[in-house]
């Protein structure tokens, strides 16, 4: 250890209770983006973090407008000679309902258990606020951070970041760096160390069919007309087949094999399969045969029906043809698989099912692409051994499933590796009731970050 | 022409305008049966019918209880030697909403363009009340009726006749008979005089397929859980292949062939297939290949989804695998169809269609048995030469691909042949706002129905 993180570990160790009531100042404000009442609490939350920037000394601050909630913006950038480095959290949060089944008010948090508790303790204000006292430690210690930084926080990840592409081309001139670092993901179950080195893309659409101008007496008009629902549950059936392959023609055809490496990494990672399907509630997992459950759940793509409906759907019967069927279909994407491609594919294989007397009509809702870091990047490599150097144990790499919008964006607009560190407690309960925090991921996150930024300063 | 008929006819001329005006107070009273703010005036509308009866002259007028509306029962058994006839029809209506659409208010009849408007009109109030005056018409002019006749007028018909069948079973001493005819049916397309010799039965199944115990974020679970909503498009999909057949194992095994003169009957019928597509609003009908739709319409079974509905089905998207996914099914019988014996198939077949990782449940909601009287049956061939002789052409002998309730419920109550003998034109709009019933249809039914029980009683 050097003696400056030595030092930086001792001013982390002082200021720790300040640290924490800072936070809970965070968590008390409401920003939540999605609810237009709460459109003043989102912009005081910009300018409370703006504030806090500028005492710790970082610069260029900026509350910047996108036709939607702020970004945030600020840098230091007096390193010369080492890397500089895009930080990416955000500072908004999911509504709070069902707020009966909080234990205490989700906006006045409290530490319990050794855990912090409060909306937006773990997803994403703790881990935006562990950033700003990384840096608060090491310019209140040396005067200076081993590495230029710019930070970027966003106010609209929550709701899907609509604006934030759009901002990130409009910003490039503040955005040139060598390395993105997402602070938005978490530990691996067991509260295991991780480094996520890979996301998938999605491609959303929707398949509307129509057959009669009405609802038609299933009665009177039963075997002369073609029924929509019918014809939609036939279009759908041959998308999949029974044991879980995607049966869209050229579906799997762009996919980039997972080296040995990046095979062996996610085998590697322990998976108890009666346990996970016990606890999601299911008689047994489900997927392509011969491929890993650790596999198939972040290198592989999926095709799954989001919704579906048509007709009567209430308590008895109504003895309908209905006059329309819907459905939403998604498709989670690995590395190289072109979400407007796969569109075009599905839409295809759709199309030429062959159900006369209906129109079918197909829809793109949303794409997403795929992100994937090699796990040898140094990146990658020099982000785990921080990890390991504050948690103890040698962190997994892994692929999360899902998507995240910025971290598409950042690929799609600049073109840099991406690390993503980030530290939450697999039962951070994000999204629902009583979100939580574990004060040690907490602590250990500001520690592994101000470590991260020194050890890519000295490469 | 009888001179008994010819003065039936002369009595029915004189009263024309006073049938009309009673046929408007029927037609007063919102006897809306499914609506408990109109239970009282469903009440009035039964004892409105049995006051007619006794001045008429019926016998053992009764406003007979059923648990639910009552029926109206009365009966006249003094032609010795003739035959015995249960008459049944209904004076509950359908509810009227949409109310905005009506050109004048539902309950409040008026005479236009050769129509009475009015809700009941025509399904079935219009039809009940000439069943009175065709009695009366007779009682007055010839102080006997031709045949022994029992009226069965139910008040639930259009909430499914839930009281009805057990009602026939505690009453079947009051109805002893040889023929039963209903009049709740009407005329083939351009208005054209029809008699009614089959209808389809009906079996209602619903499926219910319960994933994991809450919507799973379809990235982070996606391709390790089974979705519900995937499997069921599997299993419907698997029910009918892609012209219509229905695909479950011995589901076509108990139907009865038409014979030569039933299809040939069928066969007969003008369809204008491009017109009525265009009418019902869909690109080109569909069905099994190889069967006329005149056929399938009533002489084939088929399967509908009739609702379907899981996960999101808002605007937008939202990324999950649904926790359970439903669908409503109903399957139309024709003779001899046994609808348990046909929902047990149904069963079998989709719990063996192969989806890990879900559970399926099957659970019927309803059954009807199908219908079917002999266009060779003499009941039904005199009530055809009774039709053309006031209608002026041959009738067609059709069958209707609904269900009624009550038909079922007296074919297996009684086991007596049935003849469903209606007069209402087709564009009559039961159901829906402006239901009508053309005059000349309303005038020639009572005449029919007078000749009808002059030459059976004669046979």
């Amino acid at each position: 250890m050097s003696a400056l993180i030595a030092a930086v570990d001792a001013y982390l160790q002082r200021t720790a209770e300040a640290r924490l009531d800072e936070l809970q100042e965070l968590l008390r404000i409401p920003t939540i983006g999605v609810l237009s009442d709460h459109h003043g609490d989102v912009r005081s939350g910009a300018e409370w973090i703006a504030a806090r920037m500028r005492e710790i000394g970082l610069e260029h601050v900026d509350v910047s407008e996108t036709g939607g909630h702020p970004v945030v913006y600020a840098d230091w950038l007096h390193a010369q000679g080492s890397p500089t480095v895009v930080v990416y959290a955000h500072y908004d949060v999911q509504p709070v309902d069902p707020l009966d089944l909080w234990v205490r008010p989700p906006f006045e948090p409290r530490v319990e258990d050794g855990r912090i508790y409060g909306r937006g303790a773990a997803d994403d204000k703790g881990q935006l606020h562990l950033h700003l006292w990384a840096a608060k430690a090491w310019l209140a210690t040396a005067g200076r951070l081993p590495v230029n930084v710019r930070y970027v926080f966003e106010g609209e990840e929550e709701a899907g970041s609509p604006n934030f592409e759009a901002w990130l081309r409009a910003n490039t001139q503040r955005l040139d760096g060598d390395l993105v670092v997402i602070t938005d993901t978490g530990f691996y179950e067991g509260n295991h160390p991780a480094v996520t080195v890979g996301l998938r893309g999605n491609m959303h659409l929707q398949i509307d069919v129509a057959g009669p101008s009405q609802d038609l007496h299933s009665g009177s008009f039963g075997g002369v007309v073609q029924n929509p629902a019918n014809a939609l549950v036939r279009i759908l059936a041959s998308l999949r087949d029974g044991e879980g392959r995607v049966t869209i023609p050229g579906f799997y055809d762009d996919i980039r094999e997972l080296t040995p490496a990046e095979y062996d990494t996610l085998a590697r990672l322990p998976f108890d399969e009666a346990g996970f399907a016990d606890e999601i509630g299911v008689p047994q997992l489900f997927g392509e045969p011969g491929v890993i459950p650790q596999v198939r759940r972040g290198a592989r793509p999926t095709l799954d029906i989001c919704g579906i409906w048509s007709g009567f759907q209430g308590e008895g019967t109504k003895t309908i043809i209905p006059a329309h069927a819907h459905a939403k279909v998604s498709a989670r994407l690995v590395p190289d698989m072109e979400p407007r491609r796969i569109y075009e594919l599905a839409r295809k294989a759709i199309l030429a099912v062959d159900v006369p007397g209906v129109d079918v009509e197909v829809s793109l809702e949303d794409t997403m692409h795929p992100f994937v870091v090699s796990v040898d990047h140094p990146a990658a490599q020099t982000a785990a051994r921080c990890l390991e150097e504050v948690f103890g144990s040698e962190p997994y790499y892994i692929r999360e499933g899902g998507s995240i919008g910025a971290v598409a964006s950042f690929d799609q607009v600049l073109g840099k590796p991406a690390v993503l560190l980030g530290f939450t407690n697999p039962d951070d309960h994000a999204h629902s009731p009583n979100e939580s925090l574990v004060l040690a991921n907490y602590e250990g996150g500001v520690r592994t970050v101000a470590r991260y930024w020194e050890a890519l300063g000295s490469t």
